[in-house]
C-alpha cells in the first residue's frame, strides 16, 4: 500500500521517513557530460534489473506525462528536479514497496524508499535489498578511500541521504526551531521547512536529514538520526502537554475551527489546506479530534496537491477557482461525517 | 409561541416587526417628576388590566432579577433603559401574544408587540386591541390638537413607533445603506444599525422606523413603512441575484465557512456569532444552505445572547471564556447535523 495510506510509528510527530542511495555506473560519464546514447543504455540496463516481475512499473518521463510526474513529486516518490529534466530519464516505481528508482537523475541511479511514520531501520533495510540487486547486476563506481562516487561531492562516501519529515507545531509556536537548527548543524544534521527554507515552515512540517556522507557508516548515520528524531519528538510532546494546561481552550478552538473550515469551505487553496491539515493533525495527536486518523490526513494532503488533484479529477480543471472548488469537494468526500 | 421561534413573511430580508404605543395616565405627573407612591399606584392600576387571566405575567423588575431583565432586552420585549431603571417599574408580559406592557418606562405605559418577519398590519391590529383595553379602564392623557401626550415631545401625536428589523447583507456589501438612510430621512423614516449607530451594522441588521408621530395617522404611517420596506427588500433581492452571477463562488465560500465555524468552533463571542449567523442567514435565503431555517437562526441568536445564555446554562458562567464555550456548545446542540 502507498505510504500515504498508512499510519506509521510516532505518527503524532513524524509524517514519513525517506532513505535514498546515490549510485553511478562505472565506465560512464557523470550527468552533464553523459551523452544521450549512453543515458539510454543506462536506462535499459537498470530497467532490466527492476522489472515488472519484481513489482516495478517503468515510467518514461517526458513532456506528455508532465502532470503525472508532478503528481509523483507530490507523493514524494521523486525529486522536483527529476520531474523537470529535459534529457532522457526514467522512473522505475514500486508503489507496493514504496520504492522508486530514478534513472539518470543527477546520479545515474537513485534508489529511494519512503515509509509512513518513523521507520528509518525498515526503510534502510528495504533499500539495502534493492541495492544488492543493483550491485550484482552492474558495476558500481566505488573508490576504496572515497566510497561511492557521486556527481555532487556532498554525496561522496555512503551516497546515502536519510530524512524524516516531522510535524512540530508546538515547537514552531514556541519559536524553538531556530535553536534546534543550530544544534543539529553541529552534529552533521540539518532541518529544513517542507515548504520553503525559512525557519517557520508552513504547516509546521520539517525535514530532518543527514548532511555528512563521507567518513561515516550508513548504520551510524541511521542510528544518530533515529536518536535525534526521538529527542525532538519528546520535546514536541512535552511542549504540547504544556499547551494542554495553559492555553488549551484557545488551541482547541483553533484546531476545531480548522476542522470546520476544511469540512465546510467551498474553495480551498493548496497552501491553506496544508495549514488547516496541520492544525487538524495536531488535534488528532492531542485527542481533540477523534473521528479522523493520521493516514487519512496524509492521503488527503497528497491527493489534493495540485497535479494529483488535476490528474484524478473527473472534471477538467482550468482555473485556480475550479481547482480550489474541486479540492474542497474532494476533502468533503473523503473526511468521515 | 415566542416570535423568535417562528418564521414570518419576507423572512429572507425581514427578521421582525415591532409596534409600540406610548400612553400616559391623566392626572399623574410624567416620569422624572412622578413620585414613588404614584408610580406604585399606576403599576397596580395597569396590572389590574393586563392580568394573568388575559395571558399576562407580572414581572416586577429589580436588582435581583437584573439578568432576567437583560434577557428580555435580548428578546426585544423591553428597552434597555427600562431594564436599567432604578425607580419602581413593572413588566406585564404575554409571550403568547408577543406583547409587553412596560409600566413606568419613560411614559407611564408602553404597549409593544413584536412579531416575526414583516407583519406591520398584524402587529398594529393586535396592539389596538390591547390599547382599547387600556382606554376603557383608565383615563389617558389626550389633547384634541396634540393627540396623545407623551413624556418626550418626539412621541406626541400617535405615540406610535413602528419598526422593522431588516437583514440587508447585499446592500451593506454594496455600501448602499448610507444612500438609503438619506432618502428615508426625507420622508420621515429612519434607519439604524441594530448594533451601534454606524452606517455599517454588525450582522447587516438594520432597524427602519417612523420618525414622525405628529400630524399623521397611525394607518398612514404603517402603510408608508410597509411600502418602503417592500421597496428595500426588492433592492436587496435584486442585488443578491447579481451576487449570484458575479461573485457567487466567493460568496458561497464565505457563507459555508461561516457555517463551518459556527458548527465547529470551541469558543464563540456574541459579536462573532451575530456576524456568522448573518452570513448563514444569507446562505439560507439564497438556497446555499438547506438544512437550516430562519426561525432556528433567530432562536439561536436570542438564546446565545449573554444574559439569556447565562440564565439558561446548566453551569455557572463566570468568565468570558466560559460563556464563549457555553455559547459554542449551545449552537452545536441546536443546529441539525
Amino acid at each position: 500500500m502507498a505510504w500515504y495510506n498508512m499510519t506509521g510509528e510516532s505518527s503524532d510527530t513524524v509524517i514519513s521517513t525517506r532513505v535514498r542511495f546515490a549510485r553511478n555506473l562505472a565506465g560512464y560519464n557523470f550527468d552533464s557530460t553523459l551523452g544521450e546514447k549512453e543515458a539510454r543504455e543506462i536506462i535499459e540496463k537498470i530497467s532490466d534489473i527492476f522489472t515488472p516481475a519484481m513489482g516495478f512499473e517503468r515510467i518514461d518521463l517526458n513532456e506528455k506525462n508532465r502532470l503525472e510526474a508532478l503528481s509523483y513529486v507530490e507523493k514524494h516518490f521523486i525529486s522536483r528536479e527529476f520531474a523537470a529534466k529535459k534529457t532522457p530519464h526514467t522512473l522505475l516505481l514500486s508503489e507496493k514497496f514504496n520504492t522508486a528508482v530514478m534513472v539518470c537523475e543527477e546520479d545515474h541511479v537513485r534508489l529511494q524508499t519512503i515509509l509512513p511514520g518513523l521507520s528509518l531501520n525498515e526503510a534502510y533495510e528495504d533499500l539495502c535489498r534493492f541495492d544488492d540487486q543493483l550491485d550484482s547486476n552492474v558495476q558500481i563506481a566505488y573508490d576504496e578511500k572515497l566510497g561511492y562516487l557521486t556527481h555532487c561531492p556532498t554525496n561522496l562516501g555512503t551516497g546515502m541521504r536519510a530524512s524524516v519529515m516531522m510535524f512540530l507545531p508546538a515547537l514552531t509556536m514556541a519559536k524553538q526551531i531556530g535553536g534546534i537548527a543550530s544544534q543539529l548543524s553541529k552534529i552533521g544534521l540539518t532541518i529544513r521547512g517542507m515548504y520553503g527554507e525559512g525557519s517557520e515552515s508552513r504547516g509546521s512540517l520539517y525535514q530532518i536529514s543527514n548532511q555528512v556522507t563521507l567518513g561515516v557508516s550508513e548504520e551510524e548515520t541511521i542510528r544518530k538520526l533515529s536518536e535525534i528524531v526521538a529527542q525532538i519528538s519528546n520535546r514536541e510532546r512535552k511542549l504540547r502537554a504544556t499547551l494542554k494546561d495553559d492555553r488549551f481552550d484557545a488551541l482547541k478552538d483553533k484546531v476545531l475551527r480548522a476542522e470546520g473550515t476544511l469540512r465546510y469551505a467551498h474553495m480551498l487553496s493548496s497552501a491553506e489546506t496544508t495549514e488547516l491539515f496541520s492544525l487538524v493533525r495536531l488535534g488528532v495527536a492531542m485527542g481533540i479530534i477523534e473521528d479522523v486518523d493520521c493516514a487519512m490526513l496524509s492521503r488527503i494532503l497528497v491527493e489534493t496537491a495540485p497535479a494529483t488533484l488535476t490528474l484524478t479529477s473527473e472534471k477538467e480543471l482550468k482555473t485556480d477557482t475550479e481547482r480550489d472548488i474541486a479540492r474542497a469537494e474532494k476533502i468533503k468526500a473523503v473526511l468521515p461525517m
